[in-house]
C-alpha cells in the first residue's frame, strides 16, 4: 500500500516555496518587486499621517557573481513610523500587517515588505536592518525571518536618541539581483508613481551613482481615506459570523443598524422580514440556518444605497492632470472622474485620462498606463481589464484617432478592495461593474479628444485652403493691375488681415 | 498622531480574503476551479497507487437565485484513499498537504481541495461531506473550516463497514456557481485532461443529466514519479539550514554526500575546497558565515551532473499520440520528447506534439494546448511561455505552414517544480531554460511537419500535372485514331496504369 506523508507548512514557508506567485520570479523581477513594495509601504505611511512624502532610495553593488550580483537596497521615508514593539513582526512575519481594514491602501496582503526581506535572506543569508521612529526614540533592529515558524528572529535591537526629531522608517538589506535587466522597469515605475502621486518627492540613486529625481509638483496632501463599517453586500457567511461574534448588540435589529453602513431602521426591518427572522432575535443564540437566511435575505434585498466612498482616496482631476503634464507635456489632455460605484459591496472610483501629442511618441500601439490605488501596474498588461477595454472594446476610429497616434491612456482604479489576479498585484480582474465604469470614462474622455482632433482637422483644412489663396492672391492682384492699366498693384494686406492671415509671409512672385 | 492597528491573519483567512488569486474570482470560474482541483487530487491519488483512474463527477442544481445558482458538486475516485486521521485536515486546513516532496505532482500548493470547500462554505454556509477508504473501513466526515484558526470543525464522523472493499475518496459539497458560463471550459478541461491522461476514464453528469464520458484508450498505468534527494543547485540558504538541522551526518563531507543527489566523494571535496571549509567541519557547529560560504561555493561549482529525472513522470510519446488521435484524428502527428533538463536545480522534461488536419479546424490562430504535470492549462494563455514561443518566436512560414492552417500544438512540461505565475496554476513563467527546450522541441516537430506538407505539396503538383494529362489523353487517342484511319480508338488504360492512375474516372469526351 502506498503511504502518503502529510505536512502543515507556515505561510512564510508557503511564500518561500512559491515566490514566483508573489512576483519574485528571478533576480531582475525580485529587485523591481522589492523596491516597489517598500515604496508603497512608504507612501501609505505618509498618507495616513497626511505628510508630504519624501522617499529616498539607494541601490549599491556589494559583489559581482557572474550572472547576477549582490546589491544593498536602502529605502527611507518620512512617514509616521512604526511602533517599536511592532517592528519585528511587521517586517519579519508573513501575513502580519496593518492593511486589513475596510479602506483604500496600496498594500493589501500584509506580505510585500516581508517578502522583500525574505527574498534577501534566502539569496544572501544576511539579516536586514530596520530603523524607525515615530518622532521620539529611534529603534534599530537587526532581523532575520524564521521561515518554518513564520516569526522574527531579533539579532540586535538598539535604541538611539532622536535629537533632530526625525520621524520615518528606513529599511536596509542585501539581496541577489539583476539591475541591468530591471533598470528600465524600475525607473518607469518611479516615474509613473510620481504621476499618480504628484505630491511626493522620490529620489533614486542607482549603482553607478546616477540620481533620478522625481520632484513633487503640488504641495497639498490628498485627504486620507477613512475607515468605514462594511456594506452588507460585501459580507459573506464567514464575515457575517465574525461580525455576530464581535457585536455588542443583543438583538438582530440592533446588530444590523450598528455593524453595517447604509442600514437604517427601515432597511434593517425589511431585511429581517425578508429573512423571516424576528427583530429581537438574540445575536448570540442564532442557529446556523438563521445566518444562512440572513445572508440570503441581504442578497435578495434590492434597495441598498451604494457603499460609502469616503473610504476611497482618488487622485483627483487636477492632480492627475498635473502629474501627466509634468511628464508628457501633451498638446491635449482630458481627465474624467466617475462617481463612486460598487462591486460585491466594495466601493470603487474610476479615473481616466487621455493625453495626446507632446512628448508621447506616435505609435500604432497606444500607451496604456494602469494604476490601482495610486500605484502603477507595469507587468501582465494583457491580462488586465483596462487592456480589454482599450484594445478590444473601444473602436478608436469612432473618435477620429488614427491607427498611428501619439495617444496615452491613463486608467486609475481605487477601491477598498482591488480585485487583483495575482499576489504580485499586476493585473485587475474583469469584474463587469469595473469594466463598465472604465468603458464609460474612456468614452467620455474620447469624445473630448474627438472634438480636439476635429478642430485640428478643420484648422488643417482651413490652412490648406488659405494656402491656396495666399499662393494665388498676389498673382490675381498683379493681373487685375494689368487689366485696369494701373501701375500700382493693389495691396492684399487688408484682405489677408480680414482672414486672420496678416502674419503669414508672402513669397515674392518671381514671374 | 495617527495610530495603526496591526493584525496577524491565518493562511486560511488570507485565501478567504483574496480568493481571486487562487482563481476563485467569480461563480463561473470558481466552479471550474473546484472541479479542476478535485479531479487533480483524484488523478494524483490514483497515480501514487498505480491504479487506472475512474473518476465520476456529478453536478446537480439545488436552487436558482437569479443570476447565480446553488449547485451540489460530487467527485468520486478510486484512488488510494486518505487515512481517516488525516481527512479533516487534508480537506479543511489550508497549506496542509502531501504535495511538498521533491517529485512531480499535479497539486503543488496544499491548497486546491481546501479552497474549493472554503469557497462552498462562504457562499452557501453549508458543511462538506468527505468519504474515504483505503480498502478497510469507510470514514464519512461532515466538515467545516474554521477560517480564523485555519483548522477543521468536525460536525460529524461516521464509520461504515466496507463489504465491497471499496477504495477511494468522495467529496460532496454545495457552492454558489454559474454553470452556464463555465460549461465550455469545464468540458474542454475534462477533454484535455483525458488527452494528457489517456489511461483515465472520467465521467461527468451535468445539471441537465447529460453524460460526458471520456473513456481510457490505454490500459497501462504510467510509472509513478519517485522521490529523490534535492539537487545542490536547487538549495538556497533556507533549505541548506533546514537540511543541516535534519542531517545525522557529523561532518560536512558526510552531509554533502548523503543529503544531496549527484554529490559523490569527489564533488563533495571539490565544493568544500572551493568554500574554504574543512571536510570534517562539524555540521552542528557551523557558523552563519560558513553556511553562506558553502552556498556560494555550490553556485560557483561548474561540474554538477544534471538532476535526477526519475522524480518525473512524462506522458510518453505513445500515450500522448494516443490521446491526441482519439480526440482529433489528425492526418499527421509528430510527438517529440526532449531529454531531461534543469532550471535552478529542478529537473524538467518538455514534450511537444504537432497535429495537422483531421478534426482540427482551419484557422489563422493555431490551437495551442498547454499541459503542466499532466494537467491542462486553459486560462491566461498569453502570459504563458509556450504562447511566447509559438506565436512570437517560431516563424511558421519557414516550415511551410500557411497563415491559415489546421494546426494544433501541444506542449507538456513536467517538473518537480512548475514555475507557475499564479496560485491558480494557469500560466508558466518564462524561465530561459524552459523556453529553450520548448523552442527546440517545437522546431524538431515542425521539421517533420514541413516534410509532410512538402510531400502533400508534391502530390498536389503531380496530381495537377496528371489531371492535365488525363484531360487530353482521350482526345489525343481519338485524334491519333483519326490520323491513322483506325476505327478503334486505342485504349489509354495501359498508359494510365503505368502512371498509377487506373482508378481515376475519365470523363467521357463529348466532342
Amino acid at each position: 500500500m502506498s503511504e502518503v506523508k502529510f505536512e502543515q507548512i507556515s505561510p512564510a514557508d508557503f511564500f518561500y516555496r512559491n515566490r514566483d506567485i508573489a512576483g519574485f520570479t528571478n533576480p531582475s523581477r525580485a529587485l523591481y518587486m522589492s523596491i516597489r513594495e517598500l515604496v508603497e509601504n512608504s507612501l501609505d505611511a505618509c498618507e495616513i499621517g497626511e505628510i508630504l512624502p519624501l522617499i529616498k532610495i539607494k541601490l549599491t553593488i556589494i559583489e559581482e557573481k557572474g550572472e547576477t550580483e549582490i546589491y544593498r537596497l536602502y529605502v527611507e521615508d518620512n512617514g509616521i513610523g512604526v511602533d517599536a514593539e511592532y517592528i519585528p513582526r511587521a517586517f519579519a512575519t508573513v501575513l502580519y500587517g496593518s492593511k486589513y481594514s475596510n479602506k483604500q491602501s496600496r498594500g493589501t496582503f500584509g506580505l510585500g515588505g516581508t517578502m522583500a526581506l525574505l527574498y534577501g535572506q534566502i539569496t544572501t543569508n544576511q539579516p536586514a536592518i530596520v530603523i524607525s521612529s515615530k518622532g521620539k526614540d529611534i529603534h534599530e533592529y537587526k532581523l532575520m525571518i524564521d521561515i518554518v515558524e513564520n516569526k522574527p528572529r531579533i539579532l540586535d535591537h538598539k535604541v538611539h536618541r532622536n535629537n533632530n526629531n526625525w520621524r520615518g522608517t528606513i529599511v536596509d538589506f542585501t539581496l541577489e539581483a539583476d539591475y541591468q535587466n530591471s533598470k528600465r522597469k524600475i525607473i518607469e515605475y518611479l516615474r509613473e508613481t510620481s504621476i499618480a502621486n504628484p505630491h511626493a518627492t522620490i529620489s533614486f540613486i542607482d549603482p553607478k551613482g546616477r540620481l533620478y529625481l522625481f520632484e513633487r509638483v503640488v504641495n497639498n496632501v490628498p485627504k486620507p481615506p477613512k475607515e468605514a463599517l462594511p456594506h452588507p453586500l460585501g459580507v459573506d457567511a464567514e464575515a457575517m459570523i465574525r461580525l455576530l461574534s464581535e457585536t455588542k448588540a443583543r438583538t438582530l435589529f440592533n446588530f444590523l443598524t450598528t455593524s453595517f453602513q447604509k442600514v437604517g431602521a427601515k432597511t434593517a426591518k425589511e431585511i429581517l422580514e425578508l429573512a423571516g427572522l424576528p427583530l429581537n432575535a438574540n445575536t448570540k443564540k442564532l442557529k446556523h440556518e438563521d445566518v444562512t437566511k440572513l445572508i440570503e435575505a441581504i442578497r435578495k434585498y434590492k434597495n441598498f444605497r451604494a457603499p460609502d466612498a469616503s473610504t476611497l482616496s482618488p487622485i483627483g482631476i487636477d492632480l492627475l492632470k498635473a502629474g501627466i503634464e509634468k511628464e508628457f507635456q501633451p498638446e491635449f489632455i482630458e481627465v474624467v472622474q466617475r462617481p463612486p460605484a460598487a462591486y460585491s459591496g466594495f466601493p470603487f472610483i474610476v479615473e481616466v485620462a487621455l493625453a495626446y501629442g507632446g512628448k508621447i511618441p506616435i505609435s500604432d500601439t497606444y500607451q496604456l498606463h494602469r494604476f490601482a490605488n495610486k500605484i502603477p501596474l507595469l507587468y501582465d498588461e494583457r491580462a488586465d481589464v483596462s487592456w480589454k477595454v482599450v484594445f478590444e472594446k473601444i473602436n478608436w476610429n469612432n473618435y477620429k484617432v488614427p491607427k498611428e497616434a501619439a495617444l496615452a491612456i491613463f486608467v486609475h482604479l481605487c477601491s477598498t478592495r482591488i480585485p487583483y489576479k495575482t499576489v504580485g498585484k499586476e493585473a485587475i480582474a474583469d469584474r463587469p461593474e469595473i469594466e463598465r465604469e472604465i468603458t464609460i470614462a474612456i468614452r467620455e474622455a474620447a469624445r473630448a479628444l474627438k472634438n480636439h482632433l476635429s478642430k485640428i482637422e478643420k484648422k488643417e483644412e482651413k490652412k490648406k485652403r488659405l494656402n491656396i489663396f495666399i499662393k494665388y492672391l498676389p498673382k490675381i492682384a498683379q493681373f487685375s493691375a494689368k487689366l485696369s492699366n494701373r501701375k500700382k498693384i493693389p495691396s492684399i494686406e487688408p484682405l489677408l488681415k480680414s482672414l486672420g492671415l496678416e502674419h503669414i509671409q508672402i513669397e515674392e512672385s518671381t514671374s
